[in-house]
This record gives structure tokens, C-alpha cells and sequence, in this order.
């Protein structure tokens, strides 16, 4: 996967890139520019909740592949994101109980990758990642997800806590990984579920786990507080994946 | 945690550190450099399997933090190792079953760390490694380890296998993680274990698959290959933990 097709150089095809709904993850703009089409690049940038970087203009021609940034360089997906309509579509055409994956503020994309490539070996309709903070469908998500990215897709959505509202409707049950939660052997897991994954350092925000039904806590028998946030992910999913089988 | 600690710069400096007995994982030796001292350092890094790097003169000098290398920087392990003596004596001190994890050439410093974390909160007694090859305690482990190997030993081994038959002797079981072998759930976990972690690409390899007693397999439903290692250890190591509290 090369890292030149996901870089984007100079102010027109970068707003270009917008205006046909590529994902752009990241965007260095060189300090002090403020002319029109940077500042229409600022305002799309924003919009669509990308992270900017100011940096030098030494810097941006080092990365330069081109030599005509223009002081503008976009670090453009590496994968289209899904429509969840679609997740959902694809699970009702199977006729499976619905299982979803919600990443409530994953950062590291290493993390990402692996819960990816976890959501597709334990059977997953999709993973849902929130559009701000979060990593994005990175080149290091697409390597570390190992070829799961092709088969798994993921939704980003502008409020998590939003769509667990939305899903239950439609009958989903939404269990998060917390600790003071009941031991994850004595819930009931079987049914349509969503399970929601917290930040590496902080857990699940406030908000998200209000909004879901079960608590479980995996058993923690050592000397430290969690689990890496991909391998709390393995652990929980798979017991979904038993519970399934019986 | 301050990467300067960890490397010793100089011919004497790395010589003396060898002959303390510290962990070095790491050697980068200047091109060409034959003399004495330097041959000397040479026969101790294979003695101890350390990793050799030859490397330019103009490398070392960016490397140098003291810009007196004299052609030898070493690269020492933020952790010492313990020995497989203690973990099996802090074991039947603590009148429970063995749990060890035996990773068979993990490289990734993150999936080591990442193990190394799931290995204390799953209850284990210590993490085995293999001294060839493999990923060391350094400073990225420490860190990815989330404060685990403060408190989970880890031994360091000269041959995995044989290291397996020595426990075996002691009534340990071995389980490794494979393709084709019997679904996890069915098999019998609860006695004094041995958890066999294969390399991220090439898995469990023969010799040591051969030592163990059952091969267990993670139901897969997905169109990818393999869990992300420390993911699979996870799953595993859960799988040991909730057989256990039944």
C-alpha cells in the first residue's frame, strides 16, 4: 500500500479532494498562510472535523513529494468509509443477530487495526468509529488490520451516543467494557448487540456508557488496571462468539 | 522512563556491562572495527545472543549521546530478567496452579509489552521468551506494558522446547494456539498451564508445536487468517481464567 496515493499536495486539489468526499485525515497547513483557498481549506477542514497541523514551510517540503504543495499538504484515507444503513442491511440480509463493534475514541491507530481485524474473525457486521479525535482509516490501520479492512467496514458516525439512541430502537442491546460492571460470564449476550470499546486511557466517556444496558467487566486478577484496549476487545467479542455457539 | 539510561557507549563501558551480567539487547558496532576490545565485545554479544548491527561511523555519531563511542554503543534492557526458577517457587508459594505464557519469538516490542499486560491481569506467574531473535524488555515493552513488568516476571530461555519438556516433567500442560486444532471451549484448562504465544507472521513453530499437548483453535468466522498476536493471547488466556472460576 503506498503512502504516495494517500497524500494530496497543493491548495486546489486539496479542496478538490473535499468538494468529492474523500476522508481526509489530516492536513499540514505552513504557518502564517492566510490567503482565500487556505482559508476555504480551514473552513473545510473543520466542517469535516480533520486535524490540522501548522508547520513550517521547511517542513512541508521535506515531505513534499511534488515540490508544489503551495503550503498545503492532505493525508487522505487509505479506505472509503461505509454507510451503517448498509451494516445493518447486510446483517438483516443474512439473517444474523446483529453484531457491531462501537469505538468510542480509539487514538491509536495500531489499536484500530487490531479491533478490526478482530471484528471480522469474530463474525462482526461492522465496527463505528466517531468522526472527531478518533483515528481515522489510516495506511497503519489498513497494515495493521491486517487485510481485514477489505471485508469489515466501518461507519463513522458525528455522535456515538446518538446512534446507540438510534440502533435501540431497532433492538439492539449495547454492552461497554467498565470496570464495576457485572463479570462478563453472567450476561446475557446472545441477542443483537453492540459492543462498545473505550479510549486507551481514559475508557468509555460519561455519555456512551449511560446509554448502554450492560456493564461487563472482564475479571482482572493483577497488580494494574486494564487491558490494552485491543486485547479488552478480543476478550469481550469472543465471549459474545461462545455464548453464540452454545 | 529515559532512553539514556539504557544506552552504554564505549568499548570498556559495554565490556564491563556484559561482565555485570546486565541485559543488553542490542549492539551497534562501526563497520569494520577489528581490534581487540572490539572482538572481545564481539564473542560476549554472541555468547549472550545479542543482536549485532554494523553500522557507518557517521550513524553512531548521531546515535552518540556522550560523542564518545569509540565505534560501540549498546543498547541495554530497561528490565531484568528473572529466573523460571522463581516463577515456578513464587507459584507454589502461592499454592495455585502454574499459569505460565511461553511466547515463541513474539518481535513486535508492542505485542510483547501488550502480552506481558494481559499475562498479570490474567493471573499468570510469568512470561518464558526465547533469548535468540525475539523481542526484548526494552523501554518500548516497559511502556506498552502498562506497568506489568513491575510486577510479572520474565525469564529469558536459550531453547523453548526443551524448556517445555523440563516442564512437563513437572506435570505442567502445554497448549498452543493453531490452525486445525480442537475448538478452545472443549478443551480441558484447568490444571497447571503453559501458554504457547506463536510469531506474529509465522506462528507456533514446528518443534515447539510438537511439545504441546493440545492444540486449541479460536473459532474463526471471519475472511482473514489470524488474530493480531497479543489479541490471540488474550482470547486464550481468558479462555484459561473463566475454565478456572467455574
Amino acid at each position: 500500500m503506498g503512502y504516495r496515493e494517500q497524500t494530496i499536495e497543493g491548495r486546489n486539489a486539496v479542496i478538490e479532494a473535499y468538494r468529492s468526499g474523500k476522508a481526509i485525515d489530516k492536513i499540514y497547513i505552513q504557518d502564517g498562510c492566510q490567503d482565500g483557498p487556505v482559508m476555504t481549506i480551514k473552513r473545510e477542514a473543520k466542517k469535516h472535523d480533520t486535524l490540522v497541523k501548522y508547520v513550517t514551510r521547511e517542513r512541508l517540503d521535506q515531505m513534499s513529494e511534488t515540490g508544489r504543495h503551495q503550503g498545503v499538504i492532505a493525508v487522505a484515507g487509505a479506505y472509503e468509509y461505509a454507510q451503517l444503513e448498509d451494516i445493518l442491511a447486510a446483517a438483516r440480509a443474512k439473517d444474523e443477530p446483529l453484531f457491531l463493534f462501537l469505538l468510542d475514541n480509539i487514538e491509536d491507530p495500531h489499536n484500530l487495526g487490531a479491533i478490526i481485524r478482530t471484528a471480522n474473525l469474530a463474525g462482526a457486521h461492522g465496527v463505528i468509529i466517531p468522526k472527531n479525535r478518533a483515528a481515522g482509516l489510516t495506511a497503519t490501520v489498513a497494515r495493521t488490520s491486517a487485510g481485514a479492512l477489505n471485508y469489515t467496514p466501518v461507519a463513522r458516525v458525528t455522535n456515538l451516543s446518538k446512534t446507540i439512541e438510534e440502533l435501540k430502537k431497532e433492538g439492539v442491546w449495547f454492552v461497554c467494557a467498565d470496570m464495576g460492571g457485572t463479570q462478563m460470564y453472567e450476561l446475557d449476550l446472545q441477542g443483537p448487540i453492540g459492543l462498545v470499546i473505550g479510549n486507551e486511557g481514559e475508557g468509555v466517556s460519561r455519555l456512551v456508557r449511560e446509554k448502554c444496558d450492560m456493564i461487563a467487566s472482564i475479571p482482572m486478577k493483577g497488580n494494574i488496571d486494564s487491558l490494552n484496549a485491543s486485547v479488552a476487545a478480543g476478550v469481550l467479542a469472543y465471549e459474545i462468539v461462545r455464548q453464540r455457539l452454545q
